[in-house]
């Protein structure tokens, strides 16, 4: 068998960001450091880590493994300082795979809050491409550029302390993500930064902010190609005791995805 | 306003791919060429899009506007021919962002089907990443190529026609994605050509295939991150009368993520 | 073992309402008399059904056994004619549990339509309850009146043809059930109509609908209970398959649930 | 306005059972007597109660209102004590109507549990109908006959202090609810005391359990009707800021509706 893939799996270093996992509910980001890591189990000398490799474990000093992994976006998302709600994965996933926001692409974000998003779209435009993102709450744009930092993606965003109802400073973007109270308010400006064809994705709690949304939508150049929530079920996979949890998240946000249509621009 | 997305937005040429939009149920993919496109309500020439913008408008010989788009990912997964049943996009978008995967990625899935997820997961990991795709049925097989033709992406992906169930050609790739009936039969070859920590993806119709591959998976060096079912609910916008669609779809497949643990390997 | 339930099984009799099933597909409600009864698979001489019990089978001239049920509610709903869209059996259900409609209640339905909620309702209250249904279009009224004339429920039922926007007939009744374009206008009306403490049961297909209900509600004297959708999801229950079916029904109406505060009255 | 209804809203009297409800949250059950209710906002003296008309309030010790209602069967279930899970709404409405339970039939039940399930069937068949309810754990049978002697219900409810994998005392019944961790142990007896096309109901929170069901049932002379879960989705219904609430129960138990096909017997 020859390795195609990578040389040779990584080995874990002073500095690499890890994911020390005990189950779903147990689960830390930490950084490979010479720290004391705690838990309610007995800690871990962070140290230890450096020389294992991904998929490996580490005992606590009570005897408890924990899982090694290389934080997902998703992962450390999880673990974001979250000063304001933040989008559910569910959400952005769908979002991300009808906005076709891929490596290299150009895309302005309304709304930074916790940078969940934020995060999520750096890591698929990565490492070509690049977000904007605007905040008019210097409290949140504060923790959303802290969270970057940890995620080792600022270098790839731009942050923006401004509401930009008056127009964004970029332009010829393929997608703006509008993450606010009011999105319509933030339709004409971003009719005006999109490339033709753009696509622009909006997250809205209730049915009355959708429903505003798609009017302004419809009403200033854009096609509506979907309004939709994605409702997520789990299930718990025990043999011979197959069922979905009990519980659900029951609702989010309304997920609107819509392009815009080029009228002179 | 500088333009600091793309310096100018992109002209179309002849031999472009694009999206030709009357309304959700009728959109068709073509190539930019001196052909003659035929729709119900009209013809195009093709070649009077070249020069125009995406975003912009042509005119059917029946007076019918056809928005202009550049495709996306599912745009073109879409339009492509399919000899098998392919997994919605929910799914798609789902899995995609749990993985984590992302460009420069090495990827292996079994099951290429019709080339669905190939294509998704081509268009996440290039330009640097790698699919390497394993189907047994040559029919299938040669339907995904000329997919992945179309959709731009062949030198991204690599072909294998055999069922891997004895190994998979690569090693230490970033995840693996199962869409076959039998995907308990794959996780042993899944674990060894994945890199430690590395991801998987299966996608199972019913109750009885998620319990056996999670069961498989328990057993042979995976975390199960979560078993999921994720449920899309079409929303109709018309002002003052918001309301979900009358139908949806029921469902599609359970999706379960898993995450290898390290044993030596 | 003694029969404590009934001291026999019903023998079938000439002019007994039965219920032919073949599948959940074809299945057919008619009635026993010297007629042929005809099916895509041969047809059946209905008389010779009298005589047998009901859960037995009843041969086509080609062969195809018809199971024989005494039909119950929900199966004559089902084979009403309906020239108006109807309630769904799941949001009739779960009104029905909710509204604690029973034996002996006397109760107000607007907006007849085609009568699957009377039907419902009459059963419900019957043999000493009664139901007082409200119809401005005489074309639905009749069609409805023949539906409960088929459902063998007219004694318990009276129809009004007349739009009550300016008040009831009746007076002190346990519940009121509002299945109509503008519920809001019927909140009044339904309101002097029932008793204190009564329930009221609205139906509305979009968000817009429900919330000028809610709002009619709570500004006239009701508690609202609860706003629900009921979603029902069927399973294919095939050995080694078990799966949700493909297709569901994705939206059919909001169902609200309120009780009225004695104000005076 | 005549009162078509009853002649007059009924007066509450001594020993009458009232819902107090403060809001979805707070709301109790008593009897009124000579007894001190408490609530968090201060006392009600129940005797005061008497005289008023349901839907009335009554104001505690601290000035809260509290609206007097005549307890539907939804109440006094929901205040049930519950020495096991209990059945949901949801899915006992269901059930009911698709069983068509009403005045007058025969029904049978087999694990009475809490007897959430038995109170509602007592309260579909009364005043002339009965229920007979089979549960081996006395402690369970103890606390349900406290919850239907509460329910004002006994007199329609016979208890049995066994489990009827022998089978049951009762013959021609119309409709069988089975309510076990083992259904499919139940088919057969069940099967024998039913009349000729009377109907069963199972619940079974695993998908593995309704796949033994289904198939026992299927080997056993009856008709799946269908198998189903049904998900309820409740909703803010505040002005200007409708959606569904943001948690949601996932998932109880799926509901399968058969029908006895008549074999000899």
């Amino acid at each position: 068998m020859s390795a195609v893939g990578r040389a040779l799996p990584e080995t874990i270093e002073e500095g690499n960001l890890v994911l020390l996992y005990q189950d779903p509910k147990r689960k830390w980001i930490t950084t490979v450091s010479k720290q004391r890591f705690h838990t309610h189990k007995g800690f871990v000398e962070l140290e230890t880590i450096a020389g294992k490799k991904f998929g490996e474990s580490v005992m606590t000093s009570m005897g408890q493994p924990l899982a090694i992994f290389k934080p997902r976006t998703v992962d450390i998302v999880e673990s974001f300082d979250r000063p304001t709600q933040i989008l559910y994965p569910k959400d952005i996933g769908y979002a991300l795979y009808q906005l076709g926001t891929k490596s290299g692409d150009k895309v302005l974000e309304v709304g930074t809050g916790s940078g969940a998003m934020t995060a999520s779209l750096a890591s698929a435009v990565q490492p070509e491409g690049h977000v904007y993102t605007y905040e008019n709450r210097p409290e949140f744009l504060e923790a959303a550029q802290a969270n970057i930092e940890k995620a080792g993606l600022s270098s790839v965003v731009t942050f923006h302390n401004s509401d930009p109802s008056e127009g964004f400073q970029e332009a010829n973007v393929e997608a703006v993500i509008v993450d606010l109270g009011d999105p319509w308010k933030m339709v004409e400006a971003s009719r005006r930064a999109l490339v033709g064809g753009g696509m622009l994705a909006g997250f809205t709690p209730t049915t009355n902010q959708l429903e505003k949304l798609a009017e302004s939508l419809r009403s200033r150049g854009f096609l509506i190609i979907e309004a939709v929530e994605v409702l997520l079920r789990q299930l718990k996979t025990d043999a011979g005791k197959l069922r979905p949890e009990s519980r659900m998240v029951g609702h989010t946000a309304y997920v609107t995805i819509a392009r815009k249509i080029q009228q002179g621009n």
